[in-house]
């Protein structure tokens, strides 16, 4: 198995991206490589701190170029051919050839990713459009939530794929038992929502292999009635940085408050905090899979750390492992998903 | 002027509705009438308990049924033409002739309250579709948040009119000056979005009326980057009700956790969450308009109390003093936006 790594992409590229990949060796199968995709001499040097210089499980790809986090992905994918990321997704396709990885990740600008992820790898047989599967910490558990920016105008076919592929992620490698998938709406009832939101709740509730469970609300993704949560891209991008920007507005609030009214308080505070997050970790989840790419791509998050690193290469290594992207193909086998659209 | 409201909507209707209505009659001016809407055997207890028997500033409008507050809006107008809110909201019509409300205000099913509206209302000249504007209390300020859900299949030219519109409301009702107007997306860059998105921002960024600042995402909605944020109603909906449920969830957990950790600290928690609440309480910005109706429609909050109410009677005064509608037909009156629908 090769596991190729975007070095040079994230907030805390590229020291805490490379750290986690020398921490991920000891991790590594005999018949595992680790590849670095990113400035050789950054790397070569890390290695060396690290007394890994040399590694026989350990390779190189050199890149010159750099794709900043808030770039366009279009322009910066045209203009910046030796990138990390360019370099890092070639890997991942079937024309890498000998260099082939299995498994891609990156913490780099996620719509270059993406958008240079589907150029690489094209997609499984059947499958219509890839989606972004990510795991979100909640108070009730894990909770999977696809697709969150890949395919910003899906149809309702998409849809009902993103709802089969995320039930065999959601089982294979977050270990969430027979998933309760939900499509996500605005009112319980048949009627509400939108004509997507209609149309992809009759092939979901037609469709015997899928444990779906009807709408939920955008209060219902906190409080554990599903665990896989089906949307389009753009709601499900805005609810996920909502989410994040809420919560750590929210934390910062009542630390202030408590420091107004309790200093004393608020020295507690922090373990508290602390605790919290540690129980609600997004870290540990490592990365977000392209679902339905031919290939296996792990986006994550733009501040992960090395325990992200270390995580996203651990959960890569079960992906293969547990042959995810062969059960998605068996699991859109069959005439029951509507076969409307052409390859493009 | 006269003020009609749903006594029978809401979580804590009838008791509250009522008790809220009556707590505002000190706040009426000498011509204006508080309509009462609903059972009129609990009306006029109230008003006996209350002092208020036969106070010639309240009229009865009795009805006999309720729309439960989880019923298909649909279904359940057409089965109960006597439920407070069908009576209501045909008040607000100009069809009510001399009993003509130039407000309503209903606690009760939202997608029904909207439903109902629009049917007897109709609409502002100019507007394509009415859209509803909530304002949630962030970490920065109000922030008017439009739409919400009136309208899950918006076009373009709908959005740009929400866009003007929820200035004015901002504007003349919140007291925010000079709006700085946002078009919720998935990223900064003009490339990123979805085709509605992407098409009204050209609208936008050539309206000079509008003081726009571009995109924002999901975390933004809180920072204070905007004070008015513009989304099709599906989004909209989804991001309401899930920093709603996402913050009660918090809440919930930390103080759990605190009690974990410190029980000492957890008796002096109590009273941080609660100086939180009343620094950011939704409550007191009473309802949330229907803008482009033609006329006014306040819909609260499920969950409302009698101080809830006090404020939305508070606020609908303000609306008419303001002539809202005015400036907003004023603010629609030019050629800059492309007139593309017929009245349908």
């Amino acid at each position: 198995m090769r596991i190729a790594v975007d070095v040079m992409g994230g907030d805390h590229a590229p020291a805490a991206v490379l750290t986690g990949c020398l921490d991920a060796v000891p991790i590594l199968g005999d018949d595992h490589t680790l590849v670095l995709v990113g400035d050789e001499q950054v790397i070569r040097q890390g290695m060396e701190q690290a007394g890994l210089a040399d590694h026989p499980q350990i390779e190189i790809v050199p890149t010159t170029q750099v794709i900043d986090m808030g770039e366009g992905p279009v322009a910066a994918l045209r203009s910046k051919p030796d990138s990390s990321i360019v370099r890092l997704m070639a890997l991942g396709g079937r024309k890498a050839g000998d260099q082939y990885c299995d498994v891609v990740i990156s913490a780099g600008n996620t719509g270059a990713c993406v958008a240079a992820a589907q150029m690489s790898m094209r997609r499984l047989a059947g499958v219509h459009r890839p989606g972004i599967a990510v795991t979100m910490p909640t108070f009730h558990g894990p909770v999977v939530v696809c697709d969150v920016g890949a395919n910003p105008e899906p149809r309702p076919t998409h849809l009902h794929q993103y709802a089969r592929m995320a039930a065999v992620y959601a089982e294979q490698i977050i270990g969430i038992d027979k998933p309760r998938v939900a499509l996500l709406s605005i009112g319980g009832e048949e009627t509400k929502g939108n004509i997507l939101v209609k149309e992809t709740h009759q092939l979901l509730k037609d469709d015997g292999t899928v444990n779906y469970i009807g709408y939920v609300e955008g209060r219902d993704i906190f409080n554990g009635k599903a665990t896989v949560v089906i949307t389009e891209g753009f709601t499900g991008n805005v609810v996920l940085k909502l989410a994040e920007g809420l919560a750590a507005g929210l934390f910062k609030t009542i630390a202030s408050e408590i420091a107004e009214t309790d200093p004393e308080m608020a020295m507690k505070f922090g373990p508290v905090v602390k605790n919290i997050y540690r129980k609600h970790d997004y870290h540990e989840f490592g990365g977000a899979p392209l679902l339905g790419a031919n290939g296996t791509c792990l986006i994550m998050h733009g501040s992960s750390e090395s325990r992200t690193v270390v995580a996203a290469i651990r959960s890569a290594i079960s992906y293969i492992e547990h042959r995810v992207n062969d059960r998605i193909i068996d699991a859109l086998d069959d005439t029951s998903i509507p076969q409307t659209e052409g390859a493009a």
